[in-house]
């Protein structure tokens, strides 16, 4: 059976922050759903290059269906970050220890899942001190790997966080 | 002499949030100068619908020579946040106790100037918890006035907000 990965999504994401991991993992031979607040939503990229349909709304799916979870940046995680079924979400999949992967502005929602205290991780530098606040030591490298999180700076990280977040889906 | 108010701002700003308190205080005799990271630059609100020229570089004001300041939201701030120039401004007037008003993102610039803590402020929902974890009391009010900070939520909140900043800049 194929290992479900979770993409986290909303509009205006990151482009290459959904387009490059999706691929990426696809090609791995991951299925990989695309949710967002409502189930078959088309959704576009914050700089127009990239468009998405969600295959799922987050109300219905369960951590446990899902081997690894991915949150893409760009401004689609301001609107994640406030929604209960969302952070719900990442809560399960941190408390079953499973590969969580988030980078540039996806970490907000790690901050308001209350998950990052006390760990090493990296994000867009903006969020840097939001990060620090909630008890995380931030580094400035493409990617940072404490534990089950995952986590890169900006698109140009893509290639280190990729393979980062794969390798951690095959040990799990 | 007008009484002179810096408005910090950069490309993607919340359009209601400049065009609002521009027009407010230009009507009631203020100077607004329109200060970002270049003087002469072009700027677009993120919903298309405002666009300004930005009177000032950062680097070429003094706090001195200001009555208040005003840092409207979207994603102005998320930029700003992070520049030496913009921080060092909010404090210093900061110290000098004049009115600061910052409203939906912008306080996430007052986070990163480290102004927040144990103060009574209010801001875009997305970023309470931020606030929070930097030592503010968050409330859920239209705008919210703690001695020289007046903050609010969003664009909904602009009449509340512009006159409670001129009522402290009357008193300054």
């Amino acid at each position: 059976m194929k290992k479900r990965v979770i993409m986290i999504v909303e509009d205006n994401y990151e482009d290459q922050e959904v387009d490059s991991p999706l691929a990426f993992l696809q090609e791995k031979g991951f299925q990989v759903d695309l949710v967002g607040l409502k189930k078959n939503k088309n959704l576009k990229g914050k700089k127009g290059a990239s468009k998405i349909v969600t295959t799922h709304a987050i109300s219905d799916v369960r951590a446990e269906d899902y081997d690894g979870l991915i949150i893409p940046g760009g401004w689609a995680p301001d609107k994640l970050r406030i929604i209960d079924g969302v952070l719900d979400f990442v809560r399960a999949m941190e408390g079953d220890q499973k590969p969580i992967a988030a980078i540039c502005h996806g970490p907000q929602v790690l901050i308001n899942a209350e998950v990052v205290k006390g760990k090493r991780l990296t994000a867009y530098r903006a969020i840097w001190k939001d990060l620090e606040n909630a008890g995380a030591e931030v580094l400035n490298k493409p990617v940072v790997v404490d534990g089950n999180l995952i986590t890169s700076r900006h698109p140009g990280d893509l290639k280190y966080f990729n393979r980062a977040f794969l390798g951690a889906l095959e040990r799990g």
